[in-house]
């Protein structure tokens, strides 16, 4: 576990390699941004790491190289040997590959392009290049203490802004209106980004799970879907809450409250060594039970971390591949109902996964928000 | 060339299909998101489209399959056949291939990844998959007239924020207080998002070319990068100016006026028929005439459209690849010139490339702003 001051960055290093080695590896070059941000911590949009068995080679550009040095200099970057590359990172990859012992090298299969991996078999055409699978991303899925602190921390400002809702939201705004004034909120408050765009679906909007907000505004008996998120130290807040434009249908509301028996249903079975596909199927039950089982369009939830999406996935049992929570997940629980001609419906809270059970961490509420 | 009104996506997918098609091939599936909504239309962010020399298929989950219906009734979405896929997208690829008559499979190399394709192939064993290369985005490269029309709006409406900045810059708000205020007055603008995370760097902080908004607060002598951008229906404008809190040291003074000087030699160069690096060569003697040949870390330029980067690069020439600049081509204009313990400029305005010069189309005051 890291401590709260600082990433651990040597043992999540050292844990990449320890996953990935085999005797005949000489390299394992990660690729992913997010994971150069996890590893060591440098936050540009284009890096090598190339770890090997001596140490860790971190290929930059001149854009980046500066403040990479500084940054690691305050040991706000983790301990990688950094080398600015001046012309192409295949080249200059081929150059430190060129370096070491002979061996394999691996790389992240689920990044890395058709087109790249060529250029690098050209660059070096005698190593093997063996593919690697959720090499960093499996080791993401537990969060450290360090992690744990940004992402309560997150969390509990994500609900603050959720709890200002009723400013933001009012029949005759637009949703694009209110959209604005909730990225506001969210920078107000001390976010670095919005984690995606906000969404504000109305009326007929709410019943697509994926509406962008429009100039359509808001109108009496309108559900309204508030779905937004924050990026806080490089970690996302994901949350999303209802509201009620005067008085909505009586099959509208018990739309909605069938998704929160939903969400209330799927957070109970969160644990420790449950399987995901079970919390949503649980969520899934529930919605079955109230004729909603069709118009529930997508997984229960997502994990969450450096990357709004991340392993694992709430969803259903995918062919032959089981995937058990484990304590220090961080996921979205977030079960929905879209009908088209009423409306649609989403309930969305941040919970890290305990050995009894879940905390939920954006601790805003629940009720729908009548405006 | 499309009509003003509706984008032409029959002219758009035929050109596709033409330019990759080979006597040998059955299909070419296209799943760079950016590359479907050029193609098609479809603004989701899963989504395969699969040229056929009969019809074009449209493979979505179901998230977007309500939504993109509506849209195609509606004609904002292009003559494809739209498939809902409820399991998983290589599935239902291999599903569409085995209707398909023999032949091989193009794919974009540079966008599918290698765990992508090796599922494809394991879902099509008898296929050969032939990887293209910038397959669509080379028929991106010049805009068409649908396409202008929108950039002119959005680089007219992006240099109408930057008549505002003198609003928005002041000594003693930090750099994010700045970029809050630039954001909102995107949104204002009717912009649908910011097509990056507004640059503001202030003092030590604009020596470096992404240095990411700070607390820092703005101080008396600082230079200020302001680096900001809009997306309109779907397309990007980008725009900096730079500021100057009081009086600043000669020298930074002096920095800001060489930048300047440089983007008026590479504005000078552009036109249809030029190489992009000749541009770029302009650009960077100007600097190097004032002794910042060093502090010119970046390249001059890039496309715009539908993604914030696109071809043509506007850099160095690259070994063994020419960029002969095309009219309706758009393209950043933006030298640069970054000193440690001075401090950095950008300049950067958006153009559109045409027989005899160019057009700049973000037209706001280029004078250093002194608040």
């Amino acid at each position: 576990m890291g401590d709260a001051i600082r990433p651990d960055w040597s043992g999540r290093l050292n844990r990449t390699w320890q996953r990935a080695a085999a005797p005949s590896l000489a390299a394992v070059v990660i690729s992913t941004p997010t994971n150069l941000k996890y590893l060591c911590g440098f936050h540009g949009s284009v890096g090598l790491l190339v770890l090997t068995s001596r140490e860790h080679h971190l290929l930059i550009d001149g854009r980046y190289d500066f403040a990479a040095r500084s940054e690691q200099e305050a040991g706000r970057l983790g301990p990688v040997a950094i080398r600015r590359v001046d012309g192409r990172f295949d080249q200059a990859l081929a150059a430190l590959l060129g370096e070491l012992p002979a061996g394999d090298v691996a790389f992240e299969s689920e990044f890395v392009t058709v087109a790249v991996l060529t250029k690098w078999q050209t660059g070096s055409p005698t190593r093997s290049w063996v593919p690697t699978s959720e090499l960093v991303e499996d080791l993401r899925v537990v969060k450290d203490a360090h992690e744990l602190a940004i992402i309560r921390r997150a969390c509990a400002q994500l609900a603050d802004v959720a709890r200002h809702l009723r400013e933001f939201v009012a029949g005759g705004l637009t949703e694009r209106q209110v959209a604005g004034s909730i990225d506001a909120a969210i920078l107000r408050a001390g976010f670095s980004a919005t984690a995606f765009s906000t969404i504000v679906a109305s009326g007929p909007n709410s019943a697509h799970p994926h509406a962008r907000p429009s100039d359509r505004k808001l109108h009496d008996g309108d559900l309204v879907v508030l779905d937004f998120g924050g990026v806080l130290d490089g970690y996302c807040g994901d949350l999303t809450r209802m509201a009620a434009v005067g008085q909505v249908q009586a099959n509208a509301r018990a739309l909605v409250d069938a998704v929160r028996l939903a969400q209330d249903a799927a957070l109970a079975t969160v644990r420790a060594g449950v399987l995901a596909s079970d919390v949503d199927q649980a969520a899934r039950d529930v919605l079955s039970r109230h004729g909603l089982g069709e118009a529930f369009l997508h997984a229960t939830g997502h994990g969450l971390g450096l990357d709004l999406h991340e392993s694992p996935r709430i969803g259903r049992a995918d062919a032959g591949r089981l995937i058990k929570l484990e304590a220090g997940t961080v996921c979205t629980i977030e079960p929905g109902a879209y009908v088209d001609g009423l409306g649609g419906a989403r309930m969305e809270d941040d919970v890290v996964v305990t050995a009894e059970g879940c905390e939920v961490l954006t601790d805003a509420p629940r009720d729908l928000l009548i405006v």
